[in-house]
């Protein structure tokens, strides 16, 4: 079969992130709906805390296989977003301020001894398929930062009205992410639209992001399994 | 057998270098003593381009395993030094204005082309060792630094007074390198000495700056085998 158009593939990614995406599963939906307990989000912001250090090892890995320095100089600034270069700056330090936030200390966060298997499993799962994939698709596999937008800034004012016992300085992770996420897509979209040039590189792109939305959907299957118990 | 102390252990890493650093080599003896004709020169520059252009990815390797975000933080300032941020930044352009100055074009030079399968090996073999070792041998690997200011130093003032056909700008790659250099020194022989605290930690640690040496001497071996035949 002859390779989609451009509109028409990016259309059936953004279709697979409105089907696949987190944004619907049951344990996100309750946390926009304020009825998470303070277990809950701690339980959430506990074991996601294991996906937030593991980013930058991933995009180390697609470090290793882009093309060439160009997109290197690009890629790079995603690990440079998650670790920081020096002080408190980065992600992991302000997930760690979010984790503060809900009542966490900084250490048992990274000690991460109560990270529960499935998120292991998950989060260990997407990052060996950033190790062993070809390029185009472990960059593919970041298309879920396509529908993070939208949800960062739900996320940012549901939580701040439903959970006044969290201190609005614990959501900078989400604020920084905002302005942090839109030049990522930009060049995510191009990588993935320019390179995926045959109708089977497209296909294997769509599977790439059909496996991070199960990533992201896992992880929280394992934290509600835990947390949410009746 | 006990661990070895930490001066002792430098001190053997030391020898390693006195022994086996290409500065020993006879195609780099005679770089340094003005004997190279500017077919031989050209010829290493464009091999060695080759090496140059898989420092920051054999760097990303070693990014995706390090332990933690404070080691990466520092280890990804070597990936900056060779890539750049943007424009004309980083060692890799550096290297094509010394490719310039000698009559390479860029192109030839991005092409890689008539680099020699010798060179080849010797550099994919390299990178392969810091995807497939334990973090603590990829980063001993890189112990050549240790050799490397007191030959950049004479490399430039030797170039420019034996080759006055090369254009003083085509040595920025080395003396951006002598001030870059001594931060990734330091920070390289803290990870080694505090990590490798068994023998046979400092074993293979030295087992693998060897390595690193047979790299830089096969690369050496094999543009000489090309460009010097009598």
């Amino acid at each position: 079969m002859n390779a989609r158009s451009a509109e028409e593939f990016e259309a059936q990614l953004r279709a697979i992130g409105e089907q696949r995406y987190h944004h619907l599963h049951p344990f996100n939906e309750r946390m926009h709906a304020g009825t998470l307990s303070e277990e809950e989000f701690r339980g959430w912001v506990r074991n996601r805390f294991y996906y937030q250090v593991n980013l930058p090892v991933k995009d180390a890995f697609i470090l290793t296989k882009l093309p060439g320095r160009d997109d290197r100089r690009r890629w790079i600034q995603r690990i440079i977003d998650h670790d920081g270069r020096t002080g408190d700056e980065g992600g992991i330090e302000r997930w760690i301020g979010l984790g503060e936030a809900v009542g966490l200390t900084r250490q048992e966060l990274l000690d991460g001894e109560s990270v529960l298997p499935g998120v292991r499993f998950a989060v260990d799962a997407y990052v060996d398929f950033c190790r062993t994939r070809p390029w185009l698709e472990s960059v593919a596999s970041a298309l879920t930062e396509l529908f993070a937008p939208d949800l960062l800034s739900k996320r940012i004012s549901d939580v701040e009205r439903h959970y006044p016992w969290i201190a609005s300085e614990g959501l900078e992770y989400f604020r920084a992410r905002l302005t942090q996420q839109p030049k990522d897509i930009a060049h995510l979209l191009e990588l993935v639209i320019e390179n995926a040039t045959t109708r089977e590189q497209q296909d294997a792109c769509m599977r790439a992001l059909e496996f991070k939305c199960d990533v992201l959907w896992s992880l929280l299957d394992a934290v509600q399994l835990e947390y949410s118990k009746s």
